[in-house]
């Protein structure tokens, strides 16, 4: 067992001389002397639930165990021993709070090891889509205390299901990391939010620390422990954080961005000497969420298309190749931008009618984009994008441009120096950085230097539950970030202008995209 | 109220700046930030409990609070605030945790003023009288968990009773400190003591801590915390600790000593450079435990005796001069010492039947001296002391000594080099320096280098209630005490026999003593 116990981790295999008359310290202690020799911890606790057992289950392993240590900054803590000997696994749970998906994932805290991953929606989404509706509802009576039943008892549910299908049960979780952003972190902890949605903007906690699993009635092992991610303030939360550390912006010498685009974009700009972020309203059509068949990122979703610019033809791709059913965010980019390249809009996100051809219908008094046929489409109707939807995605992308612009600028940094940029989320699995380009979404930067994260959040919360440096990382992470508050000032709202165009009114910006043309 | 505000205490008056959007910190780290400012904590952590009300009491107060703070080790915790207005009383309870009498005293957090005392039988006595009975008796089956339940029931009665008389509710108390010895202290936190008994006498936990009152069931305010004072072992618990930090032996420039006289008899000697203790074996009598007529010190005990060497005519004062009842160990010491000088006993302590005349009698084939009469005592029959009830005196003396002796011969300083010495406990309030010199159980100081404390425990406990600082401090007597283990080997007991003698074989230790012979 002690072969592959990852040495950085939580886990300790640990082998205390047997007490003596000469060698009379208490067992606690004795415990404690060991994990701080092996860690450097200046001290150690114990809730008095595990001193009721030590002196029974010391003498009965020969005082050679395995225990399980959590650390809330200089306080370490063991919260479970173990015989060396007994090689059922030591589980730990990462969370991805989502406000519309949470996903966990189950490891072994001992090896590190990935044992099982699972996701399911939001229960809150009964109450409401979007932060606000939740927020408000918290507002009103009871609506907090249902708002915080709802995300344990969904959790406890699904903590059980992931368990049984990895052959575990729940008591044998003994730390969990949760990431989310500020609300979702919130109502989670049953802290009242109220003031979050009002100015000025007021979390009631950046560092809300380790929590006890059974303090927030999560069925986890006895004595677990929550690490929950820091936030920067109500804009600016844990998930933001988790991704952080998970690209490890904070410890490159070069400058990256890392950036999770959503209703909100948030966007982090550092290297290892410095962080600075910041988060703007992008609006929902980035997400998929304001065009008519704009649906997320799931089966049946078109997330991919190619315009032939000769014959007009669509090519298009759907999640699982299931017939398309709506339009997910990457998507609706990669329409965008191909529409775009084929000249069925034009620089300002205007469908022409001269190339859209029958494609074009008018409803409502406003152009539609067939974009989908009734005789392909998953309803028998046909899928249609408007000139509204266009528009906002316009408006969306500037947004997101614009605030890359302001930090960039703000820091003193070209574009171009940047040695990568991260793109957070499922949306950044799915989106093309080409077509982001393309629209002038996202800067034009050699492809190269895109990465995309996948989960960060739920990575970044992985690595707090298997490399114990990770923690002082999160609080140094949260420490050094520079929050910029974004002032929709005249310069700003020159540079958004000038953002509105396919790719910008600066073409020389996009010289790739230029010479697509 | 801020006008007597403690400023070294536990309660702060802090003030911070309204949050707006340019200093948009969340409520807790806010409160976090100005008690760092005025206690230099590196950190501060709050129970979820107090983050659910933490923004609307902050709001309705102005962010103007009274709180109430702790602090285990480096992580200090806001456990309660309040409105500065609010001029009700926030409460800290000290306890003596003995094995026979419990004592508490309540005290104002804010100002240190003490409110009430009240003490009583440790409910633990039905079980058994000594330590060693209670802790055969928690290593049967539900025995540890009876002796848990009677201590903590006991506890919340009497908390109430406090409470009450103070005018005040349970609730208010918001922080405990606790002192008591090493066995005392596991048997109140439900922890095994089974090893305290038994080769090589190891306890669960040395640095117990903090702990949450409510997780012990004590009834106090919803968040209280109740600091227990730590122990060297075994044999060398929190209530001595407690009396070193009370005596401030730790802080004094010039060595003193400080001893705890039981049936363990307990010494300490050092400085604000190093300290080092021990503790050995001194036998019941000086608790006036094995006579015959010993009994604690209350009312109706014979506390003093003078005997007019003429006339041999005994002159006895009583606790609140009731008739005599018994004696109690300051008066055994005062007997056998009034005895010696009167050539009523020889220097081995021997009883002289040509000076004890009339007052001696033959029992059970044993020397009996009539220490009163039938026709004054409480009885009615005759109180007396056996020539083996004073055999076991002189050993208890030679062991006292003879512990001191070892501890500063080790140490390398003769006793007259120690600036004070301080006796603790209710025996310390009752002994007179001179006889216990006199029959050579405490070394022959100018009387004035002799203190007592009084209940050291109960007053070092009331410290750490009033002044942060005094939390430090006792991590840092714990961690500086050395302890002697005492070997007993020849030299031991060289000394021990040397000092069966009255007052010693070498008379010339107790100058003073030959002078009055």
């Amino acid at each position: 067992m002690s072969a592959n116990l990852n040495a950085k981790g939580w886990v300790l295999a640990v082998t205390m001389p047997a007490p003596t008359l000469q060698n009379n310290t208490a067992d606690a202690d004795r415990l404690s002397l060991a994990v701080q020799y092996q860690t450097q911890a200046a001290n150690v606790r114990f809730d008095i639930e595990l001193l009721r057992v030590l002196p029974n289950l010391l003498r009965q392993w020969n005082f050679s165990v395995r225990c399980v240590l959590c650390q809330d900054r200089d306080q370490w803590r063991v919260i479970h021993i173990t015989s060396q000997e007994d090689h059922s696994v030591l589980a730990g749970l990462a969370i991805d709070l989502g406000t519309t998906r949470v996903v966990m994932r189950l490891c072994d805290l001992a090896t590190g090891e990935e044992l099982g991953e699972t996701a399911f929606d939001n229960p809150q989404l009964t109450v409401g889509a979007d932060i606000l509706a939740r927020l408000h509802f918290a507002d009103q009576k009871d609506g907090l205390v249902q708002l915080h039943q709802l995300i344990i008892d969904g959790l406890n549910t699904h903590i059980a299901d992931l368990c049984r299908t990895c052959h575990l049960v729940p008591q044998q979780i003994h730390l969990l990391a949760l990431a989310g952003n500020t609300a979702m972190t919130h109502l989670f902890m049953g802290l009242n939010p109220q003031q979050i949605i009002r100015e000025p903007y007021i979390p009631v906690t950046n560092r809300p620390g380790w929590v006890k699993a059974s303090d927030l009635n999560i069925k986890a092992g006895p004595l677990a422990r929550i690490l929950i991610f820091p936030n920067i303030g109500s804009y600016f939360g844990g998930d933001l954080i988790a991704g952080i550390l998970f690209a490890g912006l904070n410890k490159k010498a070069d400058m990256s961005i890392l950036t999770d685009i959503g209703t909100n974009a948030e966007v982090v700009i550092g290297n290892h000497d410095w962080l600075m972020g910041c988060a703007g309203a992008a609006g929902p059509a980035l997400e998929g969420g304001v065009a008519k068949m704009g649906m997320m990122a799931s089966a049946g979703a078109i997330d991919q298309i190619v315009i032939d610019p000769d014959t007009y033809k669509f090519d298009l791709h759907t999640i699982d190749n299931c017939p398309p059913i709506g339009i997910c965010g990457s998507g609706l980019i990669d329409l965008a931008a191909q529409l775009f390249l084929a000249g069925m809009i034009d620089i300002r996100g205007k469908l022409m009618p001269s190339e859209c051809g029958k494609r074009l219908i008018r409803q409502d008094n406003m152009y539609h984009l067939i974009v989908a046929n009734g005789d392909t489409s998953a309803s028998g109707a046909n899928l249609t994008i408007s000139q509204a939807d266009l528009d906002s995605l316009i408006r969306s992308k500037a947004a997101m441009y614009t605030i890359l612009e302001t930090l960039t600028t703000t820091v003193g940094v070209a574009m171009e120096d940047l040695a990568a940029f991260y793109v957070a989320g499922t949306f950044g699995s799915f989106i093309k950085p080409q077509s982001a380009i393309t629209i002038g979404m996202l800067p034009d930067l050699p492809r190269n230097r895109f990465r995309s994260l996948g989960n960060s959040s739920l990575g970044g919360a992985t690595m707090a539950l298997t490399t114990r440096h990770c923690n002082t990382e999160i609080d140094e992470i949260r420490n050094n970030i520079t929050y910029l508050e974004l002032n929709v000032n005249q310069d700003f709202m020159n540079r958004f202008s000038a953002a509105k165009f396919l790719p910008h009114t600066d073409p020389g910006r996009f010289p790739s995209v230029s010479a697509y043309q």
